[in-house]
């Protein structure tokens, strides 16, 4: 099995993808997001795991865009718990760090702590890309934000571990594959579906849009929205919601909205990760 | 009058500032939106000028965060339409780009213009200030996206105006007070009202919510959810409508939507800008 993720060796997203599939899955590093839907559409690899969202920083906007201009299945959701550390060269101490290295997501997580060092933050595509950045250059003065892993990996020392401003930093991992693996096999409450929505262009649309799944008792787990790319301030709807796609109740409410939506685009039904802090 | 916005003379938030307050205001440079909320808050600025959206790029997470954690209100909104420029040093021609500075959400919205240049990507923490920077530098290869304005302020070259990849690209500005100023006036469609809520814990809570204004015909513009930093995966939902919170019918949604919800903050209700292309 062949499995890519987006960022260089050591990267969170790799964590993720051990943490779920436990027989020794190959993994393919990828420079961009995008890169990842193109080798999952090509099928290059057998599926991609992708950030979506964390708990604190809040949803990756490109991960929903992409979800929406590519043709995937979402066949899994993984919660990893993240535990940022300071990484530096192996003759840095603490008081010698004047720049730090990370993706700005990571950056925005350590705020507090990075405003307490008082250093300039750098921000970069990736948090591992970082690790091997600072470390190619082996400067006193440089540190990067990335995993333990990613110290392990790159011959970096852990200057300071769990620098995030707040516990529980989950991110939420999506894995995508070309075709559909998720057949309805246990009962419903171990399952996700999620999809993409555009109301109708009349008040109180999105009100009765939501009523449907409210009319079945049919529990919504996150509802985003982002704006239509060259519409003028027009939004889709990211919504995911408890139970399958293949349960009666829940094909009926799809149904129901793709009657009164301008689009409805189905991205999957996947099995819970109960590893979510909640 | 003083008024902060955020990024160096030139920033697209300087310009939404002239183009609000037409007598001369004297403006003031900051780092930082955290800044500008200071300021606001310690009266040292009579207002701050924030973005908050762009009809492409989606919704700047950090305004969302400040809003709910300070305690000023909104009491104005700008449209302002983006036309993104490609800079260089007077000497350099398109050819001779690399490297191409700006804000990442900048860089997002000129996605297609750049892959086609094959340059490569460097994200700074303001478009102005990637002018200021390449011109302090002079390197014939370095580039940098912002405003014509900025050009003009710097002594810079447009190499290409227009290069964001789609038409209508316009940022959303708020306008900050300390206090209240925007008694109602005139007729209830020139208002738009804003507020921040966490529905209760319980299934179809947000459905009921939103059901508060379907009742009274009151038009949501807005509907954006932020993770609540330090609760796990919980949700706070950002709410746009059009009319004033002293409408009768506002007044009584309010009480009922305060009444049913963990917490509902009021935000403020100001003039809606007919500049916003719909």
């Amino acid at each position: 099995m062949l499995i890519a993720f987006q960022g260089e060796y050591g990267a969170y997203s790799e964590q993720a993808i051990y943490k779920k599939f436990k027989n020794e899955p190959q993994v393919m590093p990828c420079e961009s997001l995008n890169l990842i839907f193109e080798k999952v559409s090509t099928k290059e690899v057998d599926c991609g795991v992708i950030p979506v969202e964390n708990s604190i920083g809040g949803s990756i906007d490109e991960t929903y865009d992409l979800l929406l201009s590519n043709r995937l299945i979402i066949t899994g959701e993984i919660y990893l718990t993240i535990k940022h550390c300071l990484l530096a060269n192996p003759e840095s101490e603490l008081k010698d760090i004047k720049y730090v290295y990370s993706h700005p997501q990571a950056l925005k997580q350590c705020t507090r702590f990075l405003s307490k060092l008082g250093v300039t933050k750098q921000a970069t595509y990736d948090t591992a890309g970082s690790a091997k950045m600072i470390k190619k250059r082996g400067r006193k003065e440089e540190a990067a934000i990335a995993s333990k892993v990613a110290a392990k990996h790159y011959g970096l020392t852990v200057l300071k571990e769990g620098i995030e401003s707040f516990a529980n930093n989950q991110t939420r991992f999506l894995v995508l594959s070309k075709e559909e693996i998720n057949q309805k096999k246990s009962a419903k409450k171990d399952y996700k579906s999620s999809i993409i929505f555009e109301a109708a262009d009349t008040p109180g649309s999105l009100y009765k849009s939501l009523g449907f799944f409210a009319a079945k008792n049919i529990n919504l787990t996150l509802l985003q929205s982002r704006p239509i790319k060259g519409a003028n301030w027009k939004y889709l709807f990211y919504l995911d919601f408890e139970g399958h796609v293949e349960d009666p109740p829940v094909r009926e409410v799809l149904q129901e909205l793709k009657n009164s939506t301008i689009s409805c685009k189905i991205l999957g039904s996947y099995p819970r990760d109960k590893a979510q802090i909640i």
